[in-house]
C-alpha cells in the first residue's frame, strides 16, 4: 500500500488526477477492478452496476436514504452489527427479526459471512431461502459481506447475489451487495463498493452526490492500482495472522470455559460469540471485567428487540496471541467473581 | 502536497495510522491546526469545537439531519449554490429568500464570501444583521466560506462566525462555520470542516458516525502535516494565478459586452455573473452557445424560487487566460444570435 502511494506520488498526472474531483459513481479503473473482483466470485457485472461508497457504512445509509420511509419495517439477523441498526432506527424503521411474518418489509438485512457479532456464516439453505424470500415479498435484501476476504479454513459459500443473479439476472437482482476494504486492506481509506442493478446504482449515486459529492480521489486511485492482481494477495498474510489468533482464542475458551459456556468456533472473521447460562448478565458483568483489565461487548448491544442479556461478543482480531489467552483466562475469572 | 504523502509514507508509524480507523470528530493534530487557522481569522475556539468532515457537502448534510423536520422552512440568499438547496429539499425543507418574514426557519444558508454564484461577499452590515437574525430568531446560521482563501484584492472581512463569537461566545454562538481544503489544497481529497458549539458538534459526530463512520484518515494525516504553516502559502500561488484569470474575464466582458449586460467584478472566488436583458432566456440560449463551443449555467439553476431566467454564470477558475477571451467572445456571438 504505502509503496503504491509512493509510486502515485512520484507520476505527476496520477497525482494530479488522485487530489482533484471525480464522478460520484467512483474511478472507472477501480470500478473495473471490482467488475473482476465479483466476476471471481459468481458475479457478472458491469461498472454501471457499482457504486464507491465512503466505507460500506455510507451504503448502510444511502440504500436506506432511498428505500426505508419512517415505519417501514426493515427485517434483520438476530443479533447483528449495531451500525446497521443505527441507521435504520434513524431513517424512521421498525425492526424485526429475519421470522417475523411481515407482508411487506422495505429491507432485508444480513451478513452472508462470519456475522458481526456472532462470527457465523448463513449455510446454503438460508443463502437460498433469503434471496427467495426478497423476491417473493417484493423487497430489497441488503448482503453485507465486510469479513469475504478472511476465510481461515472451509469453502467459501455463493454469495447472496451471486445465487440471485445466478436464477435472475444483475438488472432483475433484488440482492446489493456491500463490499469494504477496511478488513482486507485498510479501514482509513474509507472506501466500499455496493454492487446492484445499474438503476439501483444510479439513483444511489445521485443520493450520494447529494450525501458528500463522491469518495475520496486519493484512496480510490491508490486502490485501483492495487488491486491489479485482486485482493488475495492482501488478504493472505492477514489470514494466517489472523487464523493464529483464532485457534488462541479457541483453545482458551475450552481451557478456561470447559462446559460453562457455549461457543462455536468461527471460519473467519474477527469475533467469538460466548453464550453464558441464562442468570448471566453480562453488561453488568462487564464491571468486574474491566477491573480485571479484560473487555468484551455485551450481547444485549446487537439486538434488535433487548435480548442476549446473557451473552457476549469477543474479538480476536487486534491482540497478540500470548494477550488473547491472558484475556480470556480474566474474563472467566471475572465470571467466576460475577456468578458466585 | 506530494511531498508531505510521500514523507508520510516514507514513516512506518506515520503511515500505519493514516491507514487506520481515527476518531468521528477527525485526527486531532488536524483540528489544532485548524484551531490555529481560526484564532487567525478572529475565532477562538478549541478541538471540540471542530468537526472534520467528507468535504463541506456533508457538512451541509448533516446540519440538516441535525435541524431540519419535513416543512421546515430554510432561508437563503437568491441566488445560492443548489447543491445546498438539494440537500436541504432532500430533508423535506420549504426555501424562502433571506427578506421572507418567516418567524421561526430552522436554518439560515449564507456564503459569507464570494458567493457562488454571484462571486460578491456581503458586507459589513449585512453580516452583522444576519448575525443578529439568527439570535433573535433563535436559529442556526450556516455560513458556508469555501473560497476564503481566494481573495485577489480588497481587505477580508470579519466572518459571521467571528461576529458571532465577539459578541456571544464560541459556545452560545448561532453559527456554524464551513470551512473546505477543496479549492485552496485539493478537491479529491475530501476533507472539509464545522467549527461551532462543543454541543452541536457532539451532536453532529454522532450524526456522522452513523453516516460514514470518519473523514477518511489518509488526507487527515497529510493536511495536519501540510498545515504547520497555515493555509497560505498554498494559497498565494492559486490567487496569483486566479487572479490573472479574474483580470481576463473582466477585459472580455468589457470589450464584449459592454452595456449590453451587467456584472460586478469579484473580489475572490471563480465566477462572474451576467445579467442580460430581461427578455433573454439563458437556458434556451445555452444552445446557441453550445454550438459555438462555449458552455455556463443558467441562472435558474440557482434559483429557489425558478427566478433569474436572464442570468448566467460564468466561471474562470480552470480556463487559460486566452481561452477565457475566447470563450467571452463565443458567448457575445451567442448572445447576439439568440437576441436577434
Amino acid at each position: 500500500m504505502r509503496d503504491v502511494l509512493r509510486d502515485i506520488f512520484d507520476d505527476t498526472a496520477a497525482a494530479r488526477s488522485a487530489l482533484q474531483y471525480g464522478p460520484s459513481e467512483g474511478d472507472m479503473l477501480l470500478r473495473q477492478r471490482l467488475c473482476s473482483h465479483m466476476a471471481l466470485r459468481g458475479v457478472r457485472c458491469e461498472p454501471a452496476n457499482i457504486l464507491l461508497t465512503s466505507g460500506a457504512q455510507q451504503a448502510l445509509n444511502l440504500v436506506s436514504e432511498a428505500f426505508v420511509d419512517p415505519d417501514d419495517t426493515v427485517l434483520v439477523q438476530s443479533p447483528t452489527y449495531p451500525g446497521a441498526l443505527q441507521v435504520f432506527l434513524a431513517h424512521g424503521a421498525r425492526l424485526a427479526g429475519l421470522d417475523a411474518r411481515t407482508a411487506a418489509p422495505s429491507l432485508i438485512y444480513a451478513m452472508s459471512n462470519f456475522q458481526n457479532p456472532t462470527g457465523v456464516s448463513l449455510s446454503l439453505g438460508q443463502r437460498q431461502h433469503l434471496v427467495a424470500l426478497a423476491h417473493q415479498l417484493d423487497t430489497v435484501l441488503i448482503e453485507d459481506d465486510p469479513y469475504e476476504a478472511l476465510l481461515y479454513d472451509g469453502e467459501a459459500l455463493p454469495s447472496l447475489l451471486s445465487i440471485d443473479v445466478g436464477e435472475h439476472s444483475i438488472e432483475d437482482a433484488r440482492t446489493l451487495y456491500f463490499g469494504t476494504f477496511s478488513k482486507s486492506i485498510a479501514p482509513g481509506l474509507r472506501i466500499g463498493w455496493v454492487v446492484g442493478p445499474a438503476l439501483v446504482v444510479e439513483k444511489l449515486a445521485l443520493l450520494k452526490q447529494t450525501e458528500d459529492l463522491q469518495a475520496n480521489s486519493l484512496a480510490q486511485a491508490a486502490l485501483g492500482r492495487l488491486l491489479a492482481h485482486g485482493v488475495e494477495p492482501f488478504a493472505r498474510p492477514i489470514q494466517v495472522a489472523y487464523r493464529e489468533r483464532r485457534e488462541r482464542m479457541a483453545e482458551a475458551l475450552r481451557g478456561e470455559f470447559g462446559n460453562r459456556g457455549a461457543w462455536s468456533v468461527p471460519q473467519g472473521g474477527f469475533f467469538f460469540w460466548l453464550t453464558l447460562p441464562m442468570e448471566i448478565d453480562t453488561a453488568a458483568m462487564l464491571r468486574h471485567a474491566a477491573q480485571l483489565g479484560v473487555t468484551y461487548v455485551p450481547g444485549i448491544a446487537f439486538s434488535h428487540s433487548g435480548s442476549g442479556a446473557n451473552t457476549l461478543r469477543l474479538s480476536f482480531s487486534s491482540a497478540q496471541p500470548d494477550r488473547i489467552s491472558e484475556g480470556v483466562r480474566r474474563l472467566a475469572k471475572a465470571f467466576d467473581e460475577h456468578a458466585s
